[in-house]
């Protein structure tokens, strides 16, 4: 476990519902921050370590009941603590900046709030894998429901199980990731994703040079 | 969740370690209880449903050092949970005896006191995925671990990362399972596993029928 522990590099998380543009922002990002001469890592969750990538293919394929909310949220952070200890802590200890496109909010969000585990439930495992671990800074992008919803319907290439879910469940996602960000304004910045590719990203790097860099 | 659930079936269970002929004793168990009509459903951990299969396979191949003992424990968990959903719960409720080699207690003693995570630790995982649901009856392989190991050193073709482990270990995950029997006497049964095939299955036999049947 890496409780407490303080690394030399910066660990920025992009959260947010499917079709918010999480992705691309992420790239961008670690495109401007290599221009300022910081060694950046960009990676992903679920995933982002080979064992974690192997978990990520038995979350996101199969039968929509083979995983309740219950099972999912443990793959979810097996593939989490694998993804920190193999990939994310190491970059950290040499110094590197890592951007993760999604974290564990986006479980705390989904399985928490949108299947309504709960969000003291869900704590619980968090704290067992993660421990005391946290970002440094997570941008959570928002829009409403029907608009995420509208664009992941046009991304047909990308479709799985957690985008084929109903219009109530992605109002309590929203609402989870708008809560999660109120409960941490250290860490956490609500960004408008139905903004431009443009204006968000240049919202994403006034706020990391003024937060990481200042 | 099946919390405090009663079913008609029974869930009878055996644990310990490697080398201590449980998946021989439970086959044999499974024979006999046939022959007095019950519907018996034999499974084992981890595995035992499609999902839980593919986890099963992660945990048990690629590089020792890929999982840690926190990502055992939720691969684990989830494991189980899919195997309950899908496989032990609906047994049970249509009144079968589910016979499982391993079950939750084999995390207890493996990763919360041979890995040294910790009973509580392991124990809120535990509740998030099992909840209260518990065997009806669990049998405890007991045997010195140096004679474990070298049972298992015997069997070459089925060695796996967990039996690669020293003696050191192999004592704390004996001291784990006779701890865990000692705190749950309720629903579990040392069994001295050194005794003959023939005398452990007499033992056991006569123990579910005095105590699942009379």
């Amino acid at each position: 476990m890496q409780d407490g522990e303080q690394f030399p590099g910066r660990f920025i998380t992009l959260e947010g519902g499917d079709g918010s543009g999480k992705s691309t922002q992420a790239r961008l990002l670690s495109d401007f921050l290599k221009t300022k001469s910081i060694d950046v890592l960009l990676t992903r969750e679920p995933g982002g370590a080979p064992g974690a990538d192997e978990i990520r293919e038995l979350i996101l394929t199969g039968e929509p009941d083979r995983w309740d909310a219950v099972g999912e949220t443990l793959l979810f952070y097996a593939s989490r603590r694998n993804h920190l200890r193999l990939t994310v802590w190491p970059a950290l200890e040499k110094g590197q900046w890592v951007i993760s496109d999604r974290f564990a909010d986006s479980t705390m969000a989904y399985q928490g709030y949108g299947n309504q585990l709960g969000e003291d439930v869900v704590s619980k495992v968090h704290d067992f894998a993660v421990g005391n671990f946290k970002p440094d800074l997570t941008f959570v992008f928002d829009m409403p429901a029907e608009e995420g919803l509208r664009r992941t319907d046009d991304r047909l290439h990308d479709e799985d199980r957690f985008e084929k879910m109903d219009i109530a469940f992605h109002e309590r996602l929203r609402d989870g990731f708008l809560d999660i960000a109120q409960k941490n304004p250290d860490r956490c910045v609500v960004i408008d994703a139905t903004k431009s590719i443009d204006a968000v990203q240049s919202e994403l790097r006034r706020i990391t040079l003024e937060r990481l860099l200042a």
